[in-house]
């Protein structure tokens, strides 16, 4: 039998400061942080997304994935050592570990990479009531709301837990290729009676899937030309 | 059929450090983020609207809209290497998605751009008991809060979707010439039944709509002749 | 018939790095902001407090008065200017509008200045359950509340409206001569019906009002003799 | 007939980087600091208290009472002139006003120095429900309250008032020579009826009463003898 | 008799800056803080943990006992006259106190170390309707609380007290060596009656036990060797 495994959300935001530093300086800060990556993702599961225009307080997200929290504290302690973080910060962290629904046949245990083009991340916490409830009650009441879910097949969820691990109960997390179709979905899953037993769901990331390379290259460059006329003209 | 656009809400505030640079270093900082705006508005809709004066924590929104996320994050990206933005912050932000309400015939798919002299601005989250309530009924109080609406003509409503997408279900927005009848509006609109299921309409931007050159040279500028008496005196 | 004023609330923290600059730099930095004030208020309503030694998080109050919001912002952007802005903060802004009551036959619409040598500022906001009441039930518990009032004729009130323009639906203001009788005012005032229906009503403000010399001179100084016994003796 | 007194609480916390000036200007800050104190404690009541070891977000507590705000508000400006608060925030600000209780014989308004070798403090709002019952249900559900307290002879209460001056409605405030009891104090109190009614009782502050010399001396100084093995032979 | 003991949590985040500074300024700034820390160790308990992986803002944990409160004063007087709290932050600080409870037989006074190789800690707070309920109701609600705790022996609990003497009740703190059995405890926790009671049990800490000189050394470090393509050519 594996071990359940440990799925570690990391969201990177940089200084304004850094992208004051000239070029060859914050070319070898994001080589850094790269080289910690490839380190990690040779035997793990390491993913890349970009936040740049999606949200204002996170830029970068790298998912990890390991069999325990040695390996995972092993990560950061190298990220940490990159020139990148010491421009950084880490506005919000999310751990959580892998374990099969109560409520569904579906296995959840084995490491599983995110596919689609866009992920969708929020922390989640279900109210005292809704654990109160009968063990039968609670079964029939997320069939309707999994029932549903199931009309939308592009989007697929990669749920993690985090009870008495982090400030969630869980690390909700589904990707798709189609972002309209999963407003809709959850748009439609608010009348589920599932639905009044939330009691937080937010902040809720929208993130880009995408090469380390290309989401690095995301956070600095050189300002493209410039406006002729001069603004005090106008 | 034409996909549905994104709208990207964008609020950025300046350092104070930076208003300690010289004139020059800061004309050529926001000619920068003049050119990566002008080479995004050459094809897609880009406003901008000063919030000096109506806000303590934002000074500038940048609102651009897009037909998919990927040239969100690539407008984001080029701001990002322009010098303003390596001496600015962004408190805020709001991700959402044009969509036709279930409550009226309007057609809000197509972009529209914001016409009025001042924009109001606010993420907007409604409790889950209304969405438990039968649709019939959330369709006939819907009608009242719109009919209320439609007294004050000269308000435009141009609310977006982002549910999943952020932290709010909503980005309310609205324009108008007459910022006392908008505030007329709302404090009407706070007896409709549809009121009773609000729990989140803050925080709420008043937005000045000007040019982006007059926007920028909003944020710094040097300082006009002091006073004659020395304050030591007093 | 005059349009209904803008009345803009704006409190200013400074850095404490600024009380390290040199004393002439300091001087000239409030010069240039009282230049940017006098400049607004010839010909408008501009009141200056301090909230030095009443606040932990705010130092300086000003509160301006203008026709329109075009006025207010230019203030803003003259007063971004100046050397002072380059070294502060703006914790805490309120952007309210003159309206008169539904509940009082007061005229409040003109341009009124505080008088009394304290101020006292809070954003306001009802709850949903008050503006669900029939509008005759709360023209009798506001009723009660004015009454109330009324026995405390030192303390004049100055409330402007915000609904949809700031995240506070009122910013209630008071002036009076007597901090204790106020205290005793809004103590008894919990025990009335109107109380139960408040949702926000902080942060809450004690400003001294003065001469914008003095509140800014209280902003910094020189260090008075210091101690004969070193502290290390001790 | 003499005024009613306040109380001003302000926590001061110094930047990391205080720590890092010389000893000699880190001693001269601190005596200015030291010197604003001492010509206000000519003829008023000031007391110090450290915060170091007990709470993470602040460091000092100054307790200064007068006759009236002008007299406070001097105060502050003349710390905010000393070097120490060039290097420091104020993280916590409490405004308190001296006034007898509705609910006791005991005469609240003398001003009255702390004993205890340690201070409790936590700003206090009760609930909108609490001022809703009749004065007599109130009274009955207080002595109860008292009588818990009266078991407690140990622990001295010094809660002051804030209605409309501060975000709370009282500092609550005690001193007592023995924590545990203390302790055994409030958690026996959860199970009073009057303890229903509590909104807010946080953040709550554990102090150490002490000499200004020794408080501020617990804010710096030079480190001890290293150790000698180097770390990374570890 | 022996005097009730105190616990102290303290956690501690570097500042990035400290990262930008050479090896040797690290190197001796972590030997002081260690210094600091041995000197203390030398008759009291103190472990220490990271949270560097697991947390996004706090990255070294240390917990203090001591048999009153001066003790950990002067403890956290020398940690700040270290290097490295000159670079540090404390996001985070709980206060307890060791008491047995009301509920258990299990003597809970006497100082007792940390052995699992987890350590999990959260500030918890109680509703006060949990403290209306008659004792002995609140008793039978605790026994079947405590009867699923030994259902997972390997998870043992190490909370203290804080009535009155920091923001939260209890600080709640387990040790183990298996992840897994105790995320799997806390999600079966919920279906009990005790846990309607729960108002507040979050920020929660995951902590790796560890000597204080690898708890240090995960802190900083040198990068590793870097990609060999330029991130331009991607």
């Amino acid at each position: 039998m594996s071990a359940r495994h440990f799925v570690k959300y990391t969201f990177i935001k940089m200084e304004p400061a850094w992208r004051r530093l000239d070029a060859a300086e914050r070319e070898q800060d994001k080589r850094e942080l790269m080289a910690a990556c490839e380190d990690f993702a040779d035997g793990h599961l390491l993913q890349s997304l970009s936040l740049v225009g999606t949200r204002g307080d996170a830029e970068l997200l790298l998912i990890a994935e390991a069999e325990n929290l040695e390996r995972i504290h092993e990560l950061h302690v190298v990220l940490a050592q990159s020139g990148l973080m010491r421009w950084a910060s880490t506005p919000y962290s999310f751990l959580g570990m892998r374990k099969s629904s109560e409520y569904s046949e579906d296995e959840r245990g084995a490491p599983r990479a995110f596919e689609g083009k866009y992920v969708f991340v929020y922390p989640f916490v279900k109210s005292r009531e809704w654990y109160a409830l009968p063990a039968e009650q609670r079964w029939r009441i997320m069939q309707q709301h999994i029932e549903v879910g199931r009309e939308y097949p592009g989007v697929d969820n990669h749920t993690t837990y985090s009870f008495g691990l982090d400030d969630q109960e869980f690390v909700v997390a589904f990707d798709t290729d189609d972002v309209g179709t999963f407003l809709d979905l959850v748009q439609r899953l608010r009348t589920t009676e599932a639905s009044r037993y939330t009691v937080r769901d937010t902040p809720s990331f929208t993130c880009i899937r995408m090469s380390l390379t290309r989401a690095l290259n995301a956070l600095d460059g050189e300002p493209i030309g410039v406006v002729s006329e001069p603004l005090t003209a106008a």
